[in-house]
């Protein structure tokens, strides 16, 4: 008898998660509220419906063996009522889905983060900007990603005209946090998987944001070994404290000069501190669909359907590299200057398009990954290839 | 605007073509007469009717921009009475679903192949025996496949004893041809794409063949770069000639001595005939998902999307095994024993499950593919987690 699999969410995730549990044999079934989402469209037996609809979500996680999530975002209030056997755990979603439950959640483990404070109105807003100091950055606590609802305050004499503007955009009462503001000299990430059982980590990866948004991820990273060790053993000890099941995808900052408040971990010269957590695939990990031999989708259907975890392993020497296509890259009609693909492209190992609807700009809508002689060689090739498939409007 | 591409057939060929065609954001609309076929049961959008209802058939491509199939066996009755857009052509199609017709083509185009003669009753197959001469094989000219429909006569004296089982088996009237037996040193396939503007050709691939069904494919072949370059050569030539548009998968046999009737290429001391030939993905072809920058499957996304081709290339030196999975490695309950999966597989690239209904003695139900130093190492490494997967019954 095949598992059947619940997903909540139909984006690119969901549909890459989808088909690991098909190459293992299972049933899926997606659920989300928008019927053009890549999953609802491309996959059969989705349900269209609210995630807020507690009959619809019932009916559907009844059918379902066993469910997960795409996205941390989502309205748990509806899940823990139905008492849905969910991995991760509503609990696990909780925290990760709030930035300042998770903040808080490294504090209490004394876990290496960023110093931060939070904020429901505008007078707390002050006091915590004064406690953290400037240059610091106010963020949304719930539902901000890549960048979106994030305010930096530079310097202390900017903080009231900042603080003003955050008080009429949100109104009386909302949720913020305070981060200190820290030098990055890199970013990392590190995926932890867990069934219960046994657990795993997969190789470190080494990551470029532009403008908030993922832009490139690099693997192996280019870190001393003890630097890869300590965030993989950071990474592990996340997981553990939160109880993960599924997966946990950890993002670290580096810093060359140790930060004023935040408490970070000393390495080999540099220091680490968290920066975010998410339980599920995550963007970064993408490259695992061709440098090892278990994917983050492969593993995490492993757990979702009991089949046992292998530490994942690139699969030879060499260097990959992994590039988002956004939005801005897409021409009007959403496609891309495929012509460019007739070109034998140095070092190409996938190409996905996601098949979101329409292409706005910022929104993830592919990826493409290559492999090189190392990472620089890998990098290279990925954005070379990326460049030649922009449209230019 | 998205182009919707029609597959007729749902099993693991049109699945991972699918999942090709959506990863470069293309709609899929699967016919298939079996609810239960892998792809209407995990695809949406699917419509389960009968290749020879020809309203369905034509209501159906009528929804799509172009169609293909992913079997060569196949009623071209009705779709050439619906003059359906099909890549590839009837016309090619048919020669190819046909072993008689196929081995006319070949004869007629004067390209290498193994000798033979058709029979359509027990006289003309008396005569037809005689003619090829003992060891011969006869076999059925449509619809045989991974050594179905096949009969040996090894010496003159059994030749009256085999027709008239074969005739005892057929009736009156029959289909068949019968090939002059050769002595194999080696199995290579050769995959060759065009899409009317431009043509490219896949390594060749080395293929150990059990009990007629493909056990494992190889890639590099382990041959003289002479007879890999004219077996390529002659794949192109083959493929020419058939005007295929799509994928055309070329089998040949290696031979160490010059067979006594078959007309062979021979090149650095060994003789070549086409024993085969599929204009679809082919089952050798697989390994390419992992092994090449372009799979077979993403090439014929290309070709029926318009997207120009690019030669595939290995994506770094090493060697490659794919391993297929019969049913017979199959519980009782169609599951694998994917506990062996705990153990860290060295050189694992992917294990694909196919889904289908029930496990079969002899149905292709997966495959596997590793990645090794060399070809050898590859080989070691894919038996022996195939060896671990299978239940023990």
């Amino acid at each position: 008898v095949k598992t059947t699999v619940g997903i909540l969410g139909a984006g690119q995730l969901g549909c890459m998660l989808a088909s690991a549990l098909h190459d293992l044999d299972a049933e899926v079934r997606f659920y989300d509220p928008d019927p053009r989402a890549p999953g609802m469209r491309r996959f059969a037996g989705g349900r269209v419906a609210s995630f807020s609809d507690e009959g619809a979500l019932s009916e559907h996680l009844r059918a379902c063996d066993v469910v997960t999530v795409e996205m941390e975002h989502v309205d748990t209030a509806a899940l823990r009522k139905i008492g849905a056997r969910l991995v991760p755990s509503v609990d696990v979603i909780e925290t990760a889905g709030s930035r300042r439950k998770e903040k808080a959640f490294l504090r209490a483990r004394q876990l290496p983060h960023v110093a931060f404070a939070t904020a429901h109105d505008v007078a707390e807003l002050r006091a915590a900007v004064a406690e953290v100091g400037a240059p610091c950055i106010v963020k949304t606590s719930l539902g901000g990603y890549d960048g979106r609802g994030q305010w930096r305050i530079e310097v202390e004499s900017a903080a009231a005209t900042v603080i003003g503007a955050i008080g009429h955009a949100l109104g009386e009462r909302f949720s913020l946090t305070v981060e200190e503001r820290v030098d990055l000299a890199q970013e990392l990430s590190c995926i932890v998987a867990r069934d219960g059982t046994s657990e795993v980590v997969f190789p470190l990866f080494e990551n470029v944001h532009e403008a908030g948004v993922l832009d490139l991820t690099m693997l192996p990273a280019r870190v001393d070994p003890r630097v890869a060790e300590a965030a993989r053993d950071i990474a592990l000890e996340t997981a553990r404290a939160l109880d993960v099941k599924g997966l946990l995808a950890v993002e670290f900052f580096v810093l060359e000069r140790p930060p004023a408040r935040s408490p970070s971990h000393s390495v080999a010269g540099v220091h680490l501190c968290i920066n975010e957590l998410a339980p599920r695939p995550h963007n970064s990990g993408h490259v695992t669909r061709v440098a090892t031999d278990v994917s983050q989708f492969d593993m995490l259907a492993r757990v979702l359907l009991g089949v046992p975890l292998a530490t994942p392993r690139l699969v030879d020497p060499g260097g990959w590299c992994m590039a988002n296509l956004l939005g801005e890259r897409f021409g009007a009609d959403g496609a891309l200057a495929t012509t460019a693909l007739g070109a034998a492209a140095d070092g190409l190992c996938e190409l996905v398009l996601y098949g979101k609807p329409t292409a706005v700009n910022g929104r993830k809508m592919g990826h493409l990954s290559t492999r090189g002689a190392d990472v620089e060689n890998a990098r290279a090739s990925a954005r070379r290839l990326r460049d030649a498939l922009t449209v230019t409007r």
